[in-house]
């Protein structure tokens, strides 16, 4: 699996591809930032980020995108261009048909570091050690995105036995409650009906 | 001018698009909303925003798009949405050389009804009557993007004005700034040399 990590931001949006399975060596295919001037007006900063997004699909054709998940809590300001940045790339992806994952930054440090409140020191020493390379990649912003595909490709066989067994779970649970279930009365005084609902009865909430 | 208006959101986005100049009687030339199924995962939604705002984009071809800035007061799960959403319509617009326009909630409000804190209602109305409609526009979020337009036609030659009023008082600043400045003393330890600053020279900053 080749995941593209995205960790978004107008000034600097990280890049990173690493190649691999859960539980082999990983490789890293690729890694840099896309930036763009912080005195453009934000429409042309995003046309850039979708440039550069763009190109490194283009160039890397990975199976699958992880996105840094954006939350509200810190500078407004900031916030409001991460979350615009993180459009653009799930945008990018989501219109070649690539799967979007999304991860939250501590996730992301749990996974490559064993704390999800890791600094950017500890990520970085991870990455280094995790992709054998001989020096932590830079801005941060870079090897925060390798350390998304890190986490997107230990994470997603854990994602995905987890949406398996919720699966599984939901479905014993119907069994069950239709075994429980008393069978329904015989329909009286609507004698000729076709199976299944009539048109335009409600199909949620009815306790009949 | 034609002004194409976008109330961004991620379920409902408002669309609406005005011909007309300040001063003169406005024109409605279409209003709609974009919409999203709220189960599908949001890269997919953006997808679906990208597609209908380009749809009107072709069918409208408007001069100017005029996007709801977005703020992070209320809602901070809907504010990210709604951020991501603009980033979409911002980027269709300027990867089409469209000039973007960014007014916020308050702006539109003042500029349609008088007052910052008018309410839904009072905008409806108000776009209702300016645009010699029948009724409301429906949803609000439609009736919110045709403020928009508006608000960006009427705005728009205030603005203007405003940047010239400043650009001539930059302009003025710097030659009184130059006038005030001691005559540069004459070049001593670098006799020959062609004129203009040599390549690799910093252009900025250097105070020589």
């Amino acid at each position: 699996m080749k995941v593209l990590g995205v960790d978004p931001g107008l000034t600097r949006c990280g890049v990173g591809v690493v190649d691999g399975v859960a539980g082999r060596p990983l490789t890293m295919a690729g890694v840099g930032v896309v930036r763009t001037p912080t005195d453009a007006d934000i429409a042309h900063r995003l046309v850039l980020i979708e440039r550069g997004i763009e190109e490194w699909l283009d160039e890397q054709r990975p199976d699958c995108v992880a996105v840094e998940r954006v939350f509200s809590q810190h500078n407004v300001r900031t916030v409001m261009g991460t979350a615009q940045a993180s459009a653009v790339a799930m945008l990018c992806a989501a219109r070649r048909g690539l799967p979007v994952a999304l991860h939250t930054p501590s996730e992301v440090k749990a996974a490559v570091t064993g704390s999800g409140r890791a600094d950017k020191a500890q990520v970085g020493a991870m990455v280094t050690r995790l992709l054998r390379l001989d020096a932590p990649p830079k801005p941060a912003d870079a090897a925060d995105a390798l350390a998304l595909a890190i986490c997107h490709i230990w994470r997603a066989p854990a994602v995905n036995r987890l949406q398996q067994a919720h699966a599984v779970n939901r479905l014993q649970q119907a069994q069950a409650a239709a075994r429980a279930r008393p069978a329904p009365a015989p329909v009286r005084r609507t004698p000729a009906r076709a199976p299944g609902p009539r048109p335009g009865t409600p199909q949620k909430g009815t306790t009949r």
